[in-house]
């Protein structure tokens, strides 16, 4: 087989390490390479031919093995501190900027405060720098070492190893894992490291399965990126949403109402409210019919759509009643079939565009539910579009438009948009596939957006547009969706009576401009540190007093307001004007009218912008222009 | 034992019937009479003595003899037609305005197409004029008998009775009923009646039992009433809220998707919408909190509650996840008393008003769901107010106040107002009963609004006020609800700190001004026929053209109200006016636009008010005048 490096073609026989041909070219200070898309460590013998990248330290392709010698590292100081016996291990992969360990400590549950103590341990195995081996295994022996050391869900691993594949273990020092690499050629090299935070996580996500320690750790080559990374993690820790959700008055989570269940609270309420009811305006607007269904419904909605075959496991457990299975509703598809089903549509009744803020619930396992931005109780913007073949595009076209005139008006201008095509096992025809991704890939044309293509990546029932809103600390979050749906109209025998007066088959669009009010929330949340726009914040002016005596004028100012759809609140409190400028900032209320004697007399107020202080006098008109010019 | 009629006292032994002392006395024409609140037939004997109202044919206390033998004409002309061995009776009892009889025919499902057939066989009966004779009967007497007639479900009656407990039957002809009367002593004197429905019916109302069929009639004395009561089922039916909510496209029920459970439909859907706009802005104008709760929570809520135990046969079942039951739930209280207790509240904080559009589930049987009327899936306009006991008696006016607001919004004008106060066995301190009751009815004092008492009948964990409209065919309907709660307060153990730094127990209220937006639109669509009021309306205005060539100023108009926030919806078809104009009104929508060459020319619209005809011309400033000042 023959590998080229650094411009030097050479032949070497099958199973040659990039170690034996980087000596054998004198190539020195590698720790790994890279064959096509595949990163070899310098122990591995390569499976291909072809042009070999050199990586050294300090290679950005050269993370993912040091991040994986990392969760090693980790793995040993951890055998040292509560001793080997005690230390299961599970499954320890790299992350897009550190690694992870999933372990069980007998006895012990690892906490926050322990991680210097982890870290002191992981750097002294660093400066003992032990050389990395790889040992190739049979399973015969493989599993003797793991029973020895009694680990038991490594075991459970090489179980499940297919037959004809390689089983390989990494040593350092007196610890050994099961792994297939690729490693450091030594411990000395992994310098810059941090243990960030611990979860919990089940052995394989089963809930059924014993709940084991994660330790997540961040690992870069230097130290100017670490930093970078911690300072990334503290400013997402600052704008954390459960934090900000909690003290702005937003919602709450009660363990003991239920785990993923979301309380609004009063602030949060009246955010809800400007937001569901801008969401309903504009689709009243564009000629959505707007529908209220029910939140449970019979078996047999979800057994027609399939759901209860494929789905069931991530539905809320069936209720039996007179004979008759229900389920609370994890989507509002079938209520809407039902809807246009209700009466014979017409072609003319095309397209028929159906809009609820339909709230859905989902199981997920309670150790992964977060805040808001996983639950088991959320409101999607859900539309249902049923239209002709020949009026997909301008389907299509409208509804991301839609999409980014909304996510525009929440201040989310980045965006990345994901094209899935036909997967290699699909239902649906050849011209029904066609259709739908033309009218996508058009639209997005027209549009004039840029987008990626994912190969393959539909859903077996159609292809979708998937918007990704970028935050403002880079982050992704997936939000609109455009979905065909080929199958549904098929299952629920859906039909229109074409000009032809015989009955066709339409097409059907799922489509969410949000997703899910709730995590979008969250995100919106942390995206503008709780600062809202104008038009969203649930207190968008606090009247505050300098004394008692401008008490009537601040009141005749905040009733004025509030009679023009601003909503003031009012701070008439005895406190110092700093504390009551303190305390609406606190509260993230964007503006501050100040009303003293001087104010009263001249009929005027003083404004004063969250975050920019003060802005000067103004006339009560000029005040309320000011205002109702940001809700234009 | 004394008895005295007509002013003459006499002295008869226990044990006497009223036809032996009509008889005794020479009083003619009697078909019955009343001793205190009870009504006696001829035959039965007198349990107590005093004053004897004498009842004959055409007094309105005899309707009650009256229906209760054509229940039984009735079933005699049953086994009549079908056969003695195919029919089994359950119960018979009488209604307001009728009877009614619950029977199974074996092998026959009674039509409407049936009921002139029955009717005619029973007049036959009562041409016949059978005397009617009632018969005391032992225990094992009456099994016998029954068991020989083949009455299923009159042996279980006789099961039921109490051993100590007198069994009688009444016959006429061929027929006997097991029965307590009272009866008409012969069947001729049924002469004015009228067979109406037919409904299922579950023996004994219970789901497991066998179904039944319940046939209704209605009887009077006298044609004239019977005519007056029939033109009103006549109304009724006219006003159907289930047929005018499927032509008005606001409403479908769907058994596919579940009995009870609504889909609200796209005009339903925007009536809604202006419906939930409405109550959340005059909640928010009067300083309640909105929130938000989930439509799912744990078990454990309703086990503090005390739901659990008492209501379970009312609550959807159980769901359980995770080691944890869960229940849909039947009400928003838990919740929001779990947002009142996110933080520690002070007096400062109280009267605190939590407000939401809670939709909830509860378990009906199928066989009683009627329409919007009676459901399984419904949104309350919920509210709770807590607050200390100086607060109370404000709280109450506020509340009503706000009720009477409400409900004079949506054209209801009359109502009949209910206090109900402490009943027999009851929970909560003397001193909070006696503030809330001074609260409610000094409050209805304040507001002048005149009340009746329902003396004991409050709930065990205390007083109310009920408030029920008065339709426009004079049928009250139960809607607003103020609810004091003695019990979840402390169940939830729900403080406050007062001005003295220390924890007190807060009065609580729940209180529904509209009960169940489901219900109540059933109610006010039957109210208005399906005319709402103009705010209300989900198509406010039409926009007719009469002819293509003024398309282009009626599209102006329309896009003109549009913009001032007047549902505008537009009919440029070919048709012909006067049939744009009949569709308009089948759609009940209150004003047409009409545009034609000369409105185009003058730049002025032609009005049309539903039912009233044309308006005359306008400036469209003027009409755009005439809308919003019906909006203010």
């Amino acid at each position: 087989m023959i590998v080229e490096v650094d411009g030097k073609r050479i032949e070497v026989e099958e199973g040659t390490t990039l170690g034996q041909i980087f000596k054998r070219l004198n190539i020195k200070g590698a720790i790994g390479g890279k064959v096509g898309d595949r990163i070899y460590d310098l122990q591995t013998p390569l499976r291909e031919g072809g042009k070999v990248k050199v990586i050294r330290e300090g290679d950005e392709e050269g993370l993912e093995i040091l991040r994986h010698s990392l969760a090693h590292i980790m793995a040993q100081a951890l055998k040292e501190i509560y001793g080997k016996e005690r230390v299961h291990l599970g499954i320890g992969p790299t992350t897009e900027d550190g690694f992870f360990y999933d372990v069980e400590v007998e006895g012990h549950s690892i906490k926050e405060e322990d991680l210097p103590k982890i870290e002191e341990k992981m750097r002294e195995i660093v400066r003992k720098n032990y050389p990395i081996k790889r040992k190739k295994l049979s399973r015969e022996e493989s599993l003797r070492l793991f029973k020895e050391l009694g680990e038991k869900y490594k075991l459970e691993i090489i179980e499940n190893i297919p037959k004809d594949e390689e089983i390989t273990v990494y040593e350092q020092g007196d610890f050994v894992d099961l792994c297939k690499g690729p490693h450091l050629p030594s411990t000395g090299l992994a310098k810059n490291f941090k243990l960030t935070s611990i979860s919990g996580a089940y052995w394989k996500g089963r809930s059924d399965a014993p709940q084991l320690q994660r330790i997540y750790g961040i690992a870069y080559w230097d130290e100017e990126s670490l930093k970078k990374r911690l300072k990334f993690y503290e400013e997402v820790k600052e704008r954390d949403h459960r934090r900000l959700g909690r003290e702005l008055e937003f919602f709450y989570i009660d363990e003991s109402v239920g785990a993923g269940l979301v309380l609004w609270l009063p602030k949060g309420g009246i955010y809800r409210k400007v937001l569901e009811d801008f969401l309903r305006e504009e689709h009243l607007k564009r000629g959505y019919k707007l529908v209220f269904t029910p939140h449970v419904g019979k078996a047999k909605l979800w057994q027609i759509s399939g759901h209860l075959e494929h789905y069931k496991e991530n539905m809320f457990p069936e209720m039996k009643m007179e004979e008759e299975s229900y389920f609370v509703k994890p989507m509002n598809c079938p209520f809407h079939i039902a809807i246009y089903k209700e009466r014979v549509r017409s072609y003319k009744d095309l397209p028929f565009k159906i809009f609820e803020l339909g709230s859905v619930y989902r199981y997920e396992l309670s150790g992964v539910l977060h805040g808001l931005l996983r639950v088991r109780g959320f409101t999607q913007d859900d539309a249902h579009i049923i239209c002709t073949k020949e009026q997909v595009k301008d389907v299509i076209k409208e509804v991301l438009d839609f999409a980014f005139f909304v996510l525009g008006k929440f201040g989310f201008k980045k965006y990345k948009i994901y094209l899935s095509t036909k997967p290699e096992s699909y239902i649906g025809s050849e011209e029904e596939w066609e259709v739908s991704q033309n009218a996508l890939r058009e639209a997005l044309q027209e549009l004039k957006k840029p987008y990626e293509i994912d190969e393959g990546g539909g859903a077996f029932y159609g292809p979708k547009i998937d918007v990704k809103i970028e935050d403002a600390l880079g982050r992704l979050w997936q939000c609109s969706t455009v979905q065909f749906d080929f199958n549904l109209p098929k299952r629920f025998d859906m039909t229109y009576v074409g000009k032809d007066n015989r009955r066709h088959r339409p097409y059907m669009i799922h489509r969410a401009l949000l997703g899910s009010i709730e995590r979008f929330t969250g995100i919106l949340l942390e995206h503008h540190k709780g600062n809202l726009p104008f038009w969203l914040s649930p207190v968008q002016v606090k009247v505050l007093t300098l004394s008692k005596d401008c008490e009537d004028f601040a009141r005749e100012v905040s009733e004025l307001l509030r009679e023009n759809q601003i909503r003031a609140e009012e701070d008439f409190s005895s406190s110092r004007l700093s504390a009551k400028i303190r305390r609406a900032e606190l509260e993230k209320v964007p503006y501050m009218v100040i009303v003293g004697r001087r104010e009263k007399e001249e009929r005027r107020v003083s404004l004063r912008k969250k975050g920019e202080g003060d802005l000067g006098r103004f006339t009560l008109e000029e005040a309320l222009n000011l205002f109702k010019g940001m809700l234009k």
